[in-house]
């Protein structure tokens, strides 16, 4: 089961080498991760999206709440919370197949950044179901260069 | 100065503490890290944002060619690139502030998600000089419970 788990730390050298070391020691692997600021610069969120079993990430969960630098942990798993994850990439176009990617690229409400004669740059805003969806539609036509910032989630 | 580093790596254990654990190492603070799948899904996307002198940063980019599961290192600092970070916050408001803070989310092409008599719940994406002059309007009425993803970049 996919967890998304959001751990509130002190901005401090060495906080994400520890974390991360946390839950590498224990065999997990993360799915995707991401660290910014919060509302105060003194302190850090980290959201990190596990698969794994359960007991094994109870574990690790309290490890984590051992740790000095962390402040709180959260698992939004049986929460009422929203999920987003941005994406940028570029799509393959041809002359051919230039307006049917456009139309869906549309439809699907993401946006255009930049037309060329060979792709098309896009960024894409949406949980899991929509994110996976667009790219679902898009792979015929070939996806290069994607980054993805990994998902995030707040409490509803 | 602040860069946008992206670092390819092959997906395994491990990998993500031994790259946070090199930037530590030499004293650098990662302001944010976003780590995400790519268009293979053996191989994830790191991209850290990190501040500090050019000089010990060539050092620590050397550092990273070196290490075994790291496919390639790319600073943004001088290509022509865009860049762009999600965030979810809540802003307070009252009866009187309401309409303010909606009229300014709405001027500035933020999505509400949520309402409630205290508090919206705001998506937004952009630039790092969009997203900073955004929050800054909204400071006022006090942010709480920010989550960002850290900022991600792609070459034009």
């Amino acid at each position: 089961m996919k967890h998304i788990i959001s751990v509130l730390v002190e901005n401090k050298f060495g906080v994400l080498a520890r974390i991360s070391g946390l839950f590498s020691a224990r065999g997990f692997n993360i799915n995707s991760l991401a660290v910014g600021e919060t509302e105060d610069p003194d302190i850090s969120r980290m959201t990190v999206v596990v698969k794994g079993d359960d007991k094994t990430l109870d574990q690790v969960k309290k490890q984590l709440n051992k740790l000095i630098d962390v402040i709180s942990v959260k698992d939004f798993v049986k929460k009422e919370h929203i999920d987003r994850e941005l994406l940028l990439f570029k799509v393959n176009i041809t002359k051919d197949t230039k307006d049917k990617v456009a139309k869906i690229l549309d439809k699907q409400g993401a946006k255009i950044i930049k037309t060329t004669s060979d792709d098309i740059t896009v960024e894409v805003v949406g949980d899991e179901v929509y994110t996976q969806k667009l790219l679902d539609k898009l792979v015929e036509f070939g996806i290069k260069e994607m980054v993805r910032t990994g998902r995030i989630a707040m409490a509803l």
